[in-house]
């Protein structure tokens, strides 16, 4: 038997979306900024999208650098996640603004935020329009992980902390916190 | 002070990644096959990715159809996700293999999947190639949600149903289940 369906007002829903901290600049100019339209898009070699808006004060910036970091922050960063997804960098500085440490990359220019827990460096391959925003498309060069959050065998251990999801379809910011079953 | 952190061995490891049986097909031939390269691309319109490996027995399916049904799953649908990313469309068919019941779309032709919740129809805008997949980007053009997982005002109440998602640095999935604050 179907199930009793309604028809849903807005089209940007899917559920869980990650919470990505974008970090981007140089020695000159740093901003982050909170991304959600993010994903792998690739493996071999391994390929990472993230969705901009034109008009965003980092969009200039994520052109001329040419590469960024996407940080994964803990359910202990939300304040920092609302203030670099509401601020302009136009306006504040965001690493001041948020306690956030920078740490230099190992490949790129734009530096890791020091306290996420995993650090993905990426440089940028391509951009595309896709309407209200552009997906610049990058290539991971590098993977960082706090050695504070592995297991005894060097593996990350996810009970160590606890990682943002965005629930588009109500707006709301959940924790991903239960362990269901591996890949196999 | 600097966090010590480790260099990760492999690329595609955002966390958490969104858990989609993205459906596909026609009268003659339908398909599911478990997606977690998969995010929101744009917002007006509203856009979506999905990454599919060519070899993968739906990617001729998908471009000859030219639409798919991002369909998620709940927690209690875990063994159909393994049945839906491991099994090819080859040698199995899906929607037998699964139990799920094929519900016709409003706007497309490939079926959405009648369990699972919350269903985006999508219709083929654009395919990039990037390496080993190619994105397929869609425009959202209707989106269903079951009733069940209503309130009482009519709003999509996330505490009457736990969403997985996949986390691709440990190859486990977990469910989101603890709310933590509104976007505002």
């Amino acid at each position: 038997m179907n199930t009793v369906k309604r028809t849903q007002k807005w089209g940007t829903v899917l559920v869980p979306c990650p919470v990505a901290l974008v970090s981007v600049g140089d020695e000159t100019e740093v901003n982050i900024i909170t991304i959600s339209w993010t994903a792998n898009v690739g493996s071999r070699p391994p390929r990472m999208g993230i969705s901009v808006v034109p008009k965003r004060h980092s969009y200039d910036l994520l052109q001329r650098i040419g590469d960024f970091v996407i940080n994964i922050p803990t359910t202990d960063h939300m304040d920092a996640v609302m203030i670099c997804g509401t601020k302009s960098g136009k306006n504040i500085d965001k690493f001041g603004a948020t306690g956030f440490t920078p740490m230099p990359s190992t490949k790129i220019s734009s530096p890791m935020i020091s306290e996420c827990p995993l650090n993905i460096e990426c440089k940028t391959w391509k951009v595309i329009e896709v309407g209200s925003h552009n997906l610049f498309i990058g290539d991971v060069v590098a993977v960082h992980i706090d050695e504070a959050v592995l297991d005894a065998n060097g593996e990350p251990d996810l009970t160590k902390f606890a990682i943002p999801a965005y629930m588009p379809l109500v707006r709301e910011f959940w924790a991903v916190n239960q362990f269901l079953r591996k890949w196999e």
